[in-house]
């Protein structure tokens, strides 16, 4: 069956951050598939919900596809994702099979832009191979997290001319030196930069941007570090689920 | 004199990818501040007029700022940006208080996202140090260049939990290793890659994103570099001008 398939970035969080051509893409969509990533995240599927209802033609459908369990502490981390990407991409193969028409339009709405840490694209790279369907694949791009960071402090990423290294967490203790001026961190649960920054390098944090729950601290990393941690645990605390990023630039 | 000043990230180039944040803000501006950066890229500006003209109230006015002349082999390339920033400030701060009411709104269009290797952000530190002006500041984020390139080729930019490093043509051969897995490569004149990268590694390359100009390219290193210096220059004696970034993933 031939498959019109879009994969639309929606921004990190503040409905105001969707371009023209994403509401033009969302128009027409006969089914949206929802990659569900738990219960605790209901905000952000409320968020998403109301930019269905704002955006979506009326009679859209939606279908969502519960994650299949996922080892999170695995020996080898890179065979375990993509174990776990297959998996996942089978059940949304039957999900279209099962609910759009031949000639239908499928679109995944993604958080942020769609190249930065997201798995959708690997997912239509599985479907692609599947000799069901016959895709015509659109992307379009979004507003990252890290340029709603940037603007919600009014910070440049970069000092004139420099390099920006984008990582997580999980590889923050291997940036080299001479890559590490500036850097934005995402997927960090740990707050790793406790480990890794010089008490005088500077940091500027965001959680929930574009949410009605934006918190924003920055500061000397001697000076914030702690506080970070305070508010961050506090507000994961009260809210159920944390979605945070942070800039940090090294003092010379 | 208070003054509400706005800098707006419009996007790469295709007018569709301009937030309704970008839009909202662009409703009600008195005078939008524009820094000509030479008369080769007229198409820029046509685009440019094409989205005030749609987006922005009958009545606003547009000032056009001229560069300032500037050193581009400076010896110290640092304290010349420096210098050219504060010349163009000087006469920013002049067209708001000849133009500008009292109260009134200004506000800044920038290509991409305003954190991203653009001078707007530096020209409103140095405005916000002027005793005449008391400025509330506001940025809105944009879809950077980098996300408009990998959605048109339809791919992640990093590897599954890899680092991303976001440089320029003039940095790039610094990157250190252990860096350079994943790199972004713009303001890149001289395709720099060339110089830097193995043959195995492999390229997504684009110019003139967004616009009706577009063109891609990729391809292993080896296979597609001497097509794209082909491709570049031919484009760039054809429209006279180029706006073109690349994406360079080492092979493993
Ligand atoms: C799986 S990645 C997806 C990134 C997304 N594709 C983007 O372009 O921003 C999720 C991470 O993005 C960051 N993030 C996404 N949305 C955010 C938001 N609204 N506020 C703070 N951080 C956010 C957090 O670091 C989070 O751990
Ligand atoms: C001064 S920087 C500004 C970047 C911008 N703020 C952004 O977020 O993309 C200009 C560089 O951005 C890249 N660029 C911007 N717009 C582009 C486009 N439409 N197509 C290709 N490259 C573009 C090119 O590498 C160019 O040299």
């Amino acid at each position: 069956m031939r498959i019109a398939l879009r994969v639309i970035g929606i921004g990190p969080g503040d409905p105001r951050q969707i371009t023209l051509q994403a509401v033009e893409a969302m128009a027409d969509v006969d089914v949206f598939i929802v990659l569900d990533k738990g219960a605790d995240k209901d905000s952000l599927a409320a968020l998403r919900t109301a930019i269905l209802d704002r955006h979506a033609a009326p009679g859209h459908r939606v279908v969502v596809i519960a994650d299949p369990p996922r080892d999170r502490r695995p020996v080898d981390y890179d065979a375990e994702v993509r174990r776990w990407h297959a998996a996942r991409a089978a059940l949304i193969a039957d999900a279209v099979v099962a609910e759009v028409p031949d000639g239908g339009v499928v679109a995944f709405l993604v958080w942020g832009d769609p190249a930065l840490y997201d798995s959708t694209l690997r997912i239509v790279d599985d479907l692609k191979q599947r000799p069901e369907f016959e895709l015509d694949v659109e992307v379009i791009p979004g507003v990252t997290s890290a340029s709603a960071l940037t603007a919600a402090h009014r910070i440049l990423a970069n000092r004139i001319g420099e390099p920006i290294h984008i990582t997580t967490g999980r590889r923050l203790p291997d940036t080299p030196a001479g890559a590490d001026g500036n850097q934005i961190v995402m997927l960090d649960a740990d707050l790793t930069f406790r480990h890794t920054a010089h008490p005088d390098d500077e940091i500027w944090w965001g959680a929930y941007l574009g949410t009605p729950d934006e918190i924003l601290v920055s500061g000397r990393v001697g000076d914030v570090g702690d506080r970070i941690a305070a508010v961050r645990s506090e507000a994961r605390a009260r809210l159920g689920w944390i979605m945070d990023i942070y800039l940090i630039r090294k003092t010379r």
